[in-house]
C-alpha cells in the first residue's frame, strides 16, 4: 500500500475514533447532528470515504454584527458581534421559537414601517431568519471515489455540490430561505421587527415544509449512495461493465446532467455550451 | 500535442465563436450579462480555460407553479407552469419594479395576513422575491487548471465553489434574498401580497447593497485570477518555485482554508476533523 493510502487510512481512523468517542467535536454545539449519523455511517463504512463535517439542516435567526470596520461601512459583511438569537436543527422547535426566546430575554418590538424604518438600506444591521439545508463535507481517498460520490449527489439534486482540490466533497442543495425580519435600532439596542407576528408564523410554517423536503431529499442521497456505491460488491467494480451496469452508469450520468441543466434553465444563465461533455 | 489537448481547444474555439458571434445564446435571454464580459474575457485570454455558462447576478421576482404532480403534492418543487414576474440584472430596474410590472397588466392585491392567509403552509403557491448572485462555469483543460481557479475563488471568498468530474469549475457565492412575498389565490387566480408595499420598498433598498457587494466580490475575483492565473509569466510556472512564490503560494492556500473554517462556523457544522489536510 503506498504512503498515500497509508495516510488516508490513518486520517479516517482518527476521525471515526473521535465520531465514536463521547467527547464533544469542534463545532460550537459541539454535537453530530442526530440526522446526519444514518447517511454518515453508511459513507464511512466504505473505505474511501470519511465524513468530516455535517449539518442536518436548520433555521436560524441571526442579529448582524457592527458593519462598520476600521472606520469603513462593510456592505453585507456579518460583521462583528454578530449573534444567533435562535437555532434549532429540529423541526418541533420551529412553532413557537419566537415566544420561546422571548421567555429567554430576547424581545422584539413590533414596528410600523413607516418614517422611521424608511431610511433602512443595506448598511443596517438586519435581523435575518433563515432556513439552511443539509450539508456534508465527505473526504475521499482519491479522485475516482470523489467523482463517484460527485455524480450521485449531482443526481440526487444536490446541485450546488463540487469537489475541493483536495478530493473533499462538498454536498449542497439550494433549500433556503432568507427574509430580512427586522433590524437593531442602533440608538437603543431594540430588536425591531417590520413585519407582524402572523408573518413569522408563516414563515414558520413554510420552514416546516423546509425541513420535510430536505428530510425527503437526505433520503432519497442515502439510498442512492447506499445502491449504486456501498452496495455495490468489490468484485464487480473491478470487472468489465455488464450492458445493464453500463446501461444504469449512462442513465446515473444523464441524470446528472440534467440537474446541471436545470440549474442553468432556473438561472437563465447565458450559456455558451452544454456544460458537460 | 495529445488527443485530449485537441479536444479542449476545438471545443475552446468553438464556444469563442459563439460568443463572438451576433447569434443568440442557448439562454433564454439570449445575450451574456454585459457584467460578466470582463471576467468572461479575461479567463478566456488562458489557454488552459473557457467559460461555459454565467450570469452576473439578478432580482426576480417568480411565481411558483402548480405542485400537484399525478394527484400527489410535491412540496417545494417548482411545479409546472411557474413563472417568472419580473427579472433584471441591472440594479438601475430594482426601484420601482412593482410599478413597472402594474403597467405591464401585472397586478398584486394586497391582504391582510388573517384568516385568509393563516392557512397557508409550503403546500401553496408562493410568490418568492429572491435575489441571486454572480455565477460562473468555467472549463478547464485539466484538473491541475481546475484546481488552481477554484483555490483563487474559495480564497476571494467565493465558498460555494467547486470542480464537477469534468474539470469544470463552478464559481459561486452566498450572497442572497428568498423572500416569500405573497401568493397566489387558487380560487381567483390574483397575485396576494402579505406584506406591506413598504416593506418591498425596503427589500428592494437590501438588493441594491447585493448589487453592490456582488459587484465588488466580482472585481476582487477579477483582480486576483489577473494576478495569480493570467500575468504569472508562462516561463514562471515551470520555473523552480522561489522562497517569495511559495510564500506567496502559502497564503493563498491559507486564504482558501480559512474561508472554508468561516464556512464551517457560520453554519456550525459539527466538524469532526479539519476538513482540509
Amino acid at each position: 500500500m503506498s504512503q498515500h493510502n497509508n495516510a488516508f487510512n490513518q486520517k479516517k481512523k482518527a476521525i471515526l475514533d473521535e465520531i465514536n468517542s463521547l467527547q464533544p467535536d469542534l463545532s460550537p454545539k459541539g454535537t453530530i447532528d442526530e440526522l446526519c449519523l444514518p447517511i454518515m455511517h453508511l459513507i464511512n463504512s466504505h473505505d474511501d470515504m470519511v465524513t468530516t463535517s455535517s449539518c442536518s439542516g436548520r433555521i436560524s435567526v441571526f442579529a448582524e454584527g457592527s458593519k462598520m470596520h476600521n472606520g469603513l461601512q462593510k456592505v453585507g459583511g456579518k460583521g462583528e458581534g454578530g449573534k444567533w438569537l435562535f437555532v434549532s436543527h429540529d423541526n418541533n422547535n420551529v412553532i413557537g421559537w419566537l415566544e420561546t426566546i422571548s421567555k429567554e430575554g430576547i424581545n422584539f418590538v413590533e414596528t410600523n414601517i413607516d418614517d422611521s424604518t424608511n431610511h433602512l438600506d443595506g448598511g443596517n444591521r438586519f435581523i435575518l431568519y433563515k432556513y439552511e439545508p443539509f450539508i456534508l463535507h465527505v473526504k475521499c481517498r482519491d479522485f475516482e471515489m470523489a467523482s463517484k460520490l460527485y455524480n450521485v449527489a449531482m443526481a440526487c439534486g444536490f446541485r450546488e455540490s463540487g469537489i475541493g482540490s483536495n478530493n473533499l466533497v462538498a454536498i449542497r442543495i439550494n433549500i433556503k430561505l432568507d427574509v430580512p425580519i427586522g433590524y437593531i435600532d442602533e440608538n437603543t439596542n431594540d430588536l425591531k421587527l417590520f413585519v407582524p407576528k402572523d408573518y413569522i408564523l408563516l414563515l414558520d410554517r413554510l420552514t416546516l415544509s423546509k425541513f420535510e423536503e430536505n428530510s425527503r431529499k437526505m433520503q432519497e442521497l442515502y439510498d442512492r449512495i447506499r445502491v449504486e456505491i456501498i452496495e455495490v460488491p468489490k468484485s464487480e467494480s473491478s470487472k468489465v461493465e455488464t450492458k445493464e451496469e453500463r446501461r444504469e452508469r449512462k442513465m446515473r450520468e444523464g441524470l446528472a446532467k440534467q440537474r446541471i441543466a436545470q440549474e442553468q434553465k432556473m438561472r437563465n444563465l447565458s450559456i455558451e455550451k452544454e456544460i458537460i461533455d
